[in-house]
């Protein structure tokens, strides 16, 4: 059997990847063009000194344009740090727990569970709530944080489950502290409700290695003796994120990417798109007669990574060929779960989902007499 | 006064920065062709994931093109990890002491000493020989190791001061643990005669954030317990340097610089490019009757950095105006020792050298009656 052809020819190429996925085209391009002579210093931006104005112009300005697109409240620090969010998952034990040992996690899939176990290595993890008992198609709505915890850490979206919060849960008793690596900039955000957010790059930002932190002032300066200067967020605080060499160049394309999020119409913008362009192959999987399957709930459901598995697994070697021969790339879910993933980061263009909803009704249409 | 102009015109602009510093311009020509789309994957590097094959190969291929740049036998592993070098002078005793409590260093200058005010974080520091007493103005010969240490740590390069050390020096009795930032891939090494090399990207590889850490099989499995697991070493040896998203596009440019140093000969041809140019701007220190002068001995001076001072450190910011009015950017001296400091990593073309040995002639035959 042929791979299936749609009617129209696609020729462009459609980056589903859950991180690092799709950056904003334009970006791209202005990173491109200004790649050998930067601003007109006569040099790359990767050759740029950090110690000079240029650079540290680049990153006020990247940090200043974030402050305005989530009108982070001033008693709130923006850090640019190396490592990656999996570095946050020990970081921020190391910096927050203070004299406690005790500190609350929410358990609500792939990623929260590995940020778990990490933190027993710091703490006594008190488990406030847990999807697990559900397999993870809901997010938990009662807790029980504990009385000595230092704090409550959630992950507002789960890339590997496809499970988010909406909205982010509220709690007042101890510092909320959120990895919002997969949906950061995704929708508005009152700051001042959480204690500490943190964000890898590779997913609505952009570039891997680089991780925004925003940390309440009152937060600093509990870190463990342990904790590497540069991994120290009151150091790094004061030091402007520059205590060491930052990932320069990272940290520029994070700059353009939320230039380019505010000319799109800043967060709510990216809130409108990513329901709508969710909303559209969600349809696609409950309408296609139990042909694809979505295991979450529906009120839970991601907008950024859509979960869904083929009734007949067989097939779902078929539909990943068959969606990468029309240029729908990186649509395999993740190892732990299996079946399809379509990550909708910001930067994914409408005409990446319709040509996957039209892929998905074609390709269900042909096979279902196979089922 | 008008600038000092040169006989002939120079339109080209020369990096001399200590880093983020000069990159081949090859490299970067080629970056920018295949920015928008990446060996035929219709992505950009920035956007493929760091689990597909096309990432692992390209680190892969990077990571095998480094071993046989250096000959790393088989017993060392070689970690792309985050975090820079900074982040090593934490991750050094925290991966390395082990049971000990004790580790030597040598004291050569500027970074040497910041690393060693960081390991005392986590140790007794035995300071096994230092050249403070000369104004770190050479390398010290004599070493008094202490008996229980588990390592010593020498920087091979101190970018701030100018000193180097030739050849790098040889123990057996404990593990040589060597800061090679600024100096890595400058020369040919022995690595069998090291327990580990790390050196920060962004001097002779290009992007900043990455850091190569070559460690000798017997020193894994050493980690104290509160190491966060993306910084230890044996557990990233053991994931091949993907327990988390590596800085993929920084790997990726580093296997580009390592794949140009081969098809430029090699280290050995680094080697002999460094010595040829650094050789000629000291010369042109050492023959400008005392108006430059270096405060380092000869044989200690380093081919990575040469720092010098003007005898009348008054016309020292005029030397730097009239230098960047000629394209020659980024000579100013560390700001803890002052002067000038020209950076002459291996992505500086010779012509960078001689337009600024011509000029430092120049201005010293036009401000030598004022002195």
């Amino acid at each position: 059997m042929e791979p299936l052809c749609l009617a129209e020819s696609v020729s462009r190429q459609y980056n589903f990847a859950a991180g690092p996925g799709v950056m904003p085209a334009e970006v791209l391009a202005q990173a491109q063009q200004e790649f050998l002579d930067w601003d007109g210093n006569g040099f790359s931006m990767l050759e740029i000194p950090f110690t000079g104005d240029a650079f540290k112009n680049t990153l006020c300005q990247a940090r200043e344009e974030l402050r305005g697109l989530l009108n982070i409240p001033d008693d709130y620090r923006i850090l640019f740090m190396h490592g990656g969010a999996s570095a946050q998952f020990s970081l921020v034990p190391l910096n927050l727990l203070g004299n406690s040992r005790l500190a609350d996690y929410v358990e609500t899939g792939y990623w929260s569970s590995k940020n778990m176990r990490e933190a027993r290595r710091y703490c006594e993890v008190n488990i406030a709530a847990s999807s697990a008992h559900g397999g993870y198609d809901h997010m938990p709505d009662h807790w029980r944080l504990g009385r000595e915890s230092a704090y409550c850490h959630i992950t507002s979206n789960e890339t590997a489950n496809g499970v988010q919060f909406h909205p982010l849960p509220d709690i007042t008793d101890i510092p909320l502290i959120v990895d919002m690596t997969s949906d950061f900039l995704s929708r508005p955000l009152d700051v001042s409700r959480y204690g500490l957010i943190y964000a890898g790059a590779q997913k609505n930002i952009g570039p891997a290695g680089l991780t925004i932190v925003i940390v309440r002032d009152d937060l600093l300066g509990r870190a463990h003796p342990a904790t590497p200067s540069v991994f120290n967020y009151q150091v790094q605080a004061e030091a402007n994120s520059m205590l060491n060499t930052p990932a320069t160049f990272a940290v520029y394309l994070a700059g353009l990417v939320f230039r380019w999020i505010a000319a799109q119409g800043g967060v709510m913008a990216m809130e409108y798109n990513s329901i709508r362009r969710s909303s559209r192959v969600y349809r696609a999987v409950d309408e296609s007669g139990d042909f694809y399957r979505c295991p979450v709930l529906p009120e839970y459901r991601s907008r950024m990574n859509v979960c869904f598995t083929l009734a007949d697994d067989a097939l779902t070697p078929r539909f990943l060929s068959d969606a990468a021969a029309q240029g729908l790339l990186h649509l395999k879910g993740h190892p732990m779960t299996g079946g399809i993933r379509a990550s909708l980061y910001n930067a994914m263009p409408d005409a990446g989902v319709a040509t996957l909803v039209d892929f998905m009704q074609h390709f269900a249409k042909a096979h279902r007499r196979h089922v």
